[in-house]
């Protein structure tokens, strides 16, 4: 089976993260999780090529908002925090690309955005995977 | 489908996360994740009823080592973290047994144990939840 065959991959995004710096964000504002999505969804449809972008509510990482997770059948998934809206949009997209492209959902380790390498929170195997 | 139906639950469990404090430890010890897994293996068979525990290289969580995963077909995953082999192992198998027995794999709030629920890393929906 090759990358290309594999089911899509999914790019959950957590909605309900705040801002890590909430001074100066009046309460009636989106949170900033809610504006990662956003961000993600309005950027050019070729960098979100075979990403499924799906809104969550909660991965359980509040304490490093905002937070994604990247996962495809049979594949790692990974955790990553402390993004910001404003900031970390094409990291993360290009971290889902490199996902996506290699077979076992793990992207070279030089070959990944610094960004991104600084603030991976987790990554758990596929249940399906050969140990 | 009832709970004791689904398939079993994995704990995965990163062998290669060493101790939080170090001072003291012989780099000729078993890392702080290996002795971490040994405690859990050699738990009573009832307190792993219905668990697959699995030795894993690296969870990506190092800052907040010891690290677990547990996961099902079909339901959360949850991560968990700063655990300690000598003090955690019950903590960590009484969440693997109430996320067991839950069909989506959330357990109660007020059912985890209290250093759970204070050290939970990340959870992810799995793929095939309805969302």
């Amino acid at each position: 089976m090759t990358a290309s065959e594999l089911a899509e991959t999914t790019l959950f995004v957590c909605v309900t993260c705040r801002a890590q710096v909430t001074e100066g964000v009046s309460p009636d504002q989106p949170r900033a999780g809610a504006r990662l999505l956003a961000a993600i969804e309005t950027m050019p449809a070729e960098h979100r090529a075979g990403i499924a972008v799906v809104g969550v509510e909660c991965l359980s990482n509040c304490n490093r908002a905002c937070t994604v997770a990247v996962t495809a059948p049979g594949k790692w998934t990974y955790v990553l925090g402390a993004l910001d809206p404003d900031l970390h949009v094409q990291d993360v997209l290009a971290f889902a690309q490199l996902h996506q492209r290699h077979d076992a959902g793990l992207p070279a380790w030089r070959e990944r955005p610094e960004y991104i390498r600084k603030n991976t929170v987790a990554r758990v195997p596929a249940l399906s995977m050969p140990r």
